[in-house]
């Protein structure tokens, strides 16, 4: 199933995917979000509500959001994939480098990916995310994937020179309109093995970064694991994978994004999240 | 004006503290919470309401929450007093290091801080806390004081082993039941300065750390522009301002809390948060 957040009117609603249509759950069921019907367990009469009814909308034209707006928590796994480590001369470590996304840095899908003013170092990060799909503290890495409700794009968009203000990556990471998430949440009832998804990020037709699933330093279930350890993890929040190499800042020379470029994030199985870049007036 | 969230029965409720006693607010005003009210800019009407009811029941006994228990954002500001920055060991930066706290990992005034099963390394760290008035984004260091409702005390405990397993800051800073916060907002129309306020951290009676907000690297009005560059600031929103030096991690030998030490913040014209330490079992 491929589950949508997009808006109808001035309404924020969610649905279903069917055939290039859309079928709007928000008016059928009871929760007034996507991450509050994860919540509540509801995504198999999700399943059955869509079985049945013909589709409201065409998927084509819809303003798609986020597939999840207003996750709780947004955590990104940085340094997560060898050739990246490699690249940004860093050195390894045990644990996974986290740091967070706020919800109002985030686009879905076809939306434009925003440069801002006050630089000119707008960088892609392709990225597999995860939703999760129940609350858990201290969860061991043999039950991690039940947590998993889906999976969908991320193009983790990177303000370079504001990220290395300082150690701490918070302020290039959170600017408006950088965090793409889209174009769907495919649930993980649809994905046996999420370890051999491809992901390829393409920066005008060119492939900029290709990984598979598998080469992760810190796998999806032992990033649960760790993250869970000190807090817990609730429905709807949102796990950013973690970014293989080829990224624009480390390339000689570098390569950052500008008006008019299409940048895209394709996962196996998933989907392609597409956006556009517009500076900022 | 001094303003708590609080439990009564089995709800959370806000309200202003007059005379040690608590005038329960939430069932005479509309909003759900503290940080609605303030963001629908009713605070003034909390005040004129205040003036006029009897207090519903005493301070002492009932268990306050965080002033804040929803913030949208908490935004902690790392290395941010000469003191401590030279205590790490670390390097000036020319901007503020800024990482993030999740909501969960807070608790009141009186309620206990908990040393997590997996580190022995829990520490103490004193800090104003400034709370958002009303959105903004790209606010102006001249105006930024406007954008700001009230200050409370914050203990950024810290387990200091996990906040150093990479390069970023999350893991350490998230521990719930680390994140100590109140006991009350105060107002800013009671806060002509708050540059002169005096902060001053005690573990068991002792004096660990000590400063006056003046003596911050980045100002807070300089914070909350910087912040606002990337991300649009909401009432609720809670600024941790960064913490003096002394703590007990760099101290020779280290000095970390354990199980019943009581570990205070206070801070002139605001309070003192006070919190005992509970091993988690």
């Amino acid at each position: 199933m491929r589950l949508v957040s997009f808006v109808a009117g001035a309404s924020s609603c969610y649905g279903v995917v069917k055939n290039d249509r859309i079928i709007d759950l928000s008016k059928r069921m009871k929760f007034s979000s996507l991450r509050e019907m994860i919540g509540a367990g509801a995504l198999g009469e999700a399943g059955k509500l869509a079985a049945t009814i013909e589709a409201d909308l065409p998927l084509e034209g819809t303003r798609l959001l986020p597939p999840i707006p207003d996750p709780g928590k947004i955590i990104c796994v940085g340094l997560n994939y060898h050739d990246h480590v490699a690249e940004t001369g860093r050195k390894l470590t045990e644990k996974p480098a986290l740091f967070n996304r706020f919800a109002e840095s985030q686009i879905g899908h076809l939306q434009p990916m925003i440069k801002p003013l006050e630089s000119d170092q707008l960088d892609y990060e392709g990225e597999l995310a995860i939703v999760i799909g129940k609350a858990g503290r201290r969860i061991n890495v043999a039950d991690a994937m039940d947590y998993v409700a889906g999976y969908s794009c991320y193009n983790d968009g990177s303000v370079r020179d504001w990220q290395y203000h300082t150690t701490q990556f918070m302020s290039g990471k959170n600017f408006v309109g950088t965090g793409a998430f889209g174009p769907w949440l495919v649930t993980a009832d649809e994905i046996a093995d999420p370890t051999v998804l491809r992901l390829t990020t393409r920066l005008n037709g060119t492939v900029m970064q290709t990984a598979t699933v598998d080469m992760m330093i810190t796998s999806i279930p032992a990033q649960i694991a760790y993250i869970s350890t000190f807090i817990p993890l609730q429905p709807g929040d949102v796990i950013v994978t973690g970014t293989p190499g080829g990224v624009g800042s480390k390339r000689k020379p570098p390569i950052f994004m500008k008006q008019g470029d299409t940048i895209e994030v394709e996962i196996d199985q998933v989907g392609t999240l597409r956006n556009t870049i517009e500076n900022e007036r």
